[in-house]
């Protein structure tokens, strides 16, 4: 062995990566209190990135200072700042202080919390932590909680644990093409639930026209009555419905579904119900909306994601069920390179789900829940209410304005319809508002389509966003219908 | 709106927040330089963290130095350190200083690269590095790559797609259940391949028993006559042969299977080749061990594991296919709310999986690979197999010991086999001393099961690791052999 060779091992612990912890601390430090200086929306054209980095890989080492130079100065005008307090677009989100702090310990940690034994304080922090959340959110002891990245995912293992919820099926072992036992399965949501519903139903090979997507009521809610019609119809056509997912927090109009009358429903019918709350779930940790989750504890299963209004870093998404047994059915299989010796005495994550390796997330969601505290969420979480609320108050005593639908938690959806442009002049004016708005560089906002209306929404959710940010977004608004 | 809450906006991006940062860089500092302070694994047992966190969720916010200082004292304790020198069990894995810089800033961006739109630079330099890494692999340019969480969810992505490759039997839409139309699917892999496999038609609702499960032969490797009179009597039997899973650095003994061979039966009999090259398929990098991916281009999709032995931190797995328009047409689903304007003209990687949520995590590939050179890259995977060549050496060298299989790459599998024990005695041997040697504190090692044989495996995979380490852990071995 050489003397190159080893010394390789020290390579990159040294003054350079000191040097380089010392900039991003002042660079991340710096860009929390001044990301206003950077455009929400880049200005960019598809390929203006790809054209500035090398097409081939370099042979040679690079120092701290060049890659963090080329960073500044070739990535981050390209990138869309979702930290930005005028990002309202999609669902707003944070990385807060106390995540990053946790990323980058759990970074350098860079544990696989897939086993107890590969993970003892990642595991007992992951349970902790969520049954912290579980009582924030005001759900029973009952429930049992484990982090995933996503919600697309955490809806999918929610969905494939319905499915192994009748185990007379035996899909897990016999899967379910061939099968003439098999009758075709089918689940319920609403046509405003979220899209990973249809990507959990096309990947679990359930078939994404077996996915009822039934009409909802003028508030945008799934009706029990339609849904109990639904499943009598599809029974009397010989298909078998598995399972039924409400939304807590619509994505189009941030819309409650009646979950008790739903749960109810799936109790007589031997439905698993899954809740989709994982935009507004949060809220529920206020008092005066605990009522949101009303109705929960009769779910089989729930996602809320902490990464989307409770200030932590992407990915963080947390899937509770009342049956981890079920779960754990559904997905444990070990291999004896795995096996353990604790056995039953420990709890393996890597049991209730499909991905081994597991990020230890529970830290920074830890570390948000701790340097935040209850107290100071409920303030933030009502401060964007109010943020909403005051943004929803100008635009409907506003001629010309009017909300698509009345606002709920921190989303507004509105558009502008002055009572003489007929609906396709409406459609087109909104197209050219937003873009007008986001183009300016200090806001984003997206759009949706309700019952063929283009309408604009704007969502806060960043810690950092203020009055200010949202006058801002309104005046643009106007300005841009003046200059239509 | 009172004034606490307007001051709310500034919370944590203060004093407190720029001491913490300072504080977890010399953490960070010190921890990468002092690691082997910590034992590897954690003398802790089951509950023992979970007693020492609150049971309820603080009301009251707590200052960093609070949350570090019970970092510190309670989690850090309690972890298994993978990112120890030590950590030879599983396949080792690196939280390297490049890697780490790259996730705080990461946090610090929060981006969702699900669009073009919503993170055009995250967009680009994802495929501008997926393209780097490609040509580090010597695979030709017709691969498209994207990046996944884990080895498990990209495996689960390439089978799903191979359903959607055979567009007559519409699976996305109509699912598996139900229809008299779809005989059994089949997939095939050898009986050495990852349990992220069956995990993967489990969740596609293959089914685990239509996974085929293949003997080796005597080197571990998948036989291609074996697989092509498998799929034979499958069509035979009127069942519907879709895929393969073939393994480049299986996990038990690091073998490789003939994957031209494989390939050619693939395209004879039209089925989806995936290669699980997660571990070993970074050592194409090596000229000398290119020839591991000899007919990789006859594939149709492959996946390579950056977090696996590439020294990125997790979570950065590289899912290539051959057929992007194929994997798009399994997962691409546009509700409204993610419609923009940009079209066909670029690429929206929502569109090639499940998860909607995407991290930024071309950054800590781009970092890594900037940061080390394909220099530096190839001087460490060699390190890392003459190693494993060393431990090898001394243990065939060795009255007692044995491999269980010639070493590959930088795994080594072995057990302590006396003569005059038999082979109750040797399993039971061997896991006295793998339990011997992991108490110590100073390495972890693994184990997995061959033939109904106990074998320890060592596997190298952290950029710190020296000769020292690895003389411990045969030191330790030889002392628990010793005493046995």
């Amino acid at each position: 062995m050489n003397a190159q060779i080893e010394s390789n091992p020290e390579h990159l612990v040294g003054a350079d990566f000191h040097r380089a912890l010392g900039r991003i601390s002042a660079w991340i430090e710096n860009y929390l209190a001044h990301v206003e200086q950077f455009r929400v929306l880049p200005d960019v054209r598809p390929g203006d990135i790809l054209r500035q980095l090398p097409s081939r890989p370099p042979d040679e080492p690079a120092t701290f200072d060049t890659i963090l130079d080329d960073f500044e100065k070739v990535i981050l005008p390209g990138l869309t700042h979702w930290n930005h307090p005028g990002f309202f677009a999609y669902f707003a989100i944070t990385g807060s202080p106390p995540g990053i702090v946790a990323e980058a310990l759990t970074a350098a940690l860079n544990v696989n919390a897939m086993l107890w034994k590969t993970a003892p304080a990642a595991t007992e922090l992951e349970l902790r932590v969520l049954d912290w959340l579980r009582q924030m959110l005001g759900m029973d002891s009952q429930w049992f909680g484990v982090i995933n990245d996503t919600a697309s995912i955490s809806t999918l293992l929610a969905l494939a644990a319905a499915r192994e919820a009748k185990p007379e099926l035996n899909i897990r072992t016999r899967g379910m093409s061939g099968r003439a036992d098999l009758p075709r399965l089918r689940v319920y949501t609403s046509s405003q639930a979220h899209s990973s519903v249809d990507k959990a139903v096309m990947t679990l090979g359930i078939g994404q026209e077996n996915l009822v997507r039934l009409p909802v009521d003028r508030e945008f809610r799934l009706v029990p009555a339609t849904l109990a019609n639904a499943i009598a119809a599809d029974r009397a056509a010989g298909m078998l419905p598995v399972a039924v997912v409400a939304t807590v927090g619509t994505t189009g109009t941030g819309r409650v579904d009646p979950v008790a009358d739903v749960a109810a429903i799936c109790r007589r019918e031997n439905l698993w119900l899954h809740v989709d709350a994982s935009y507004a779930g949060t809220a529920a940790i206020l008092p005066e909306l605990a009522h949101i989750l009303d109705g929960i504890d009769g779910a089989d299963s729930v996602v809320v994601n902490p990464h989307k209004w409770l200030f932590t870093p992407q990915d963080c998404s947390a899937l509770y069920t009342r049956h981890p047994e079920i779960l754990r059915r559904t997905f444990a299989l070990v291999p004896d390179y795995l096996r353990t010796s604790e056995g039953d005495e420990v709890v393996n994550l890597m049991d209730y789900g499909v991905q081994l390796g597991r990020r230890f997330r529970a830290l920074k969601l830890w570390m948000v829940i701790r340097a935040y505290g209850t107290q100071r969420i409920r303030a933030l979480l009502r401060h964007h209410i109010d943020l909403a609320g005051q943004f929803a108050g100008w635009l409907s005593s506003t001629p010309g304005w009017e909300l698509a639908a009345p606002q709920r938690f921190s989303l507004v959806v509105f558009r502008y319809a002055p009572a003489d442009f007929d609906e396709d002049d409406r459609n087109e004016a909104n197209r050219r508002i937003l873009e007008y708005v986001n183009r300016s560089g200090k806001v984003f906002l997206s759009h949706t389509v309700l019952d063929g209306r283009f309408v604009i929404r704007l969502a806060i959710g960043n810690v950092a966003t203020t009055e200010r940010h949202v006058r801002t977004a309104w005046s643009l608004l106007r300005e841009a219908a003046s200059q239509l």
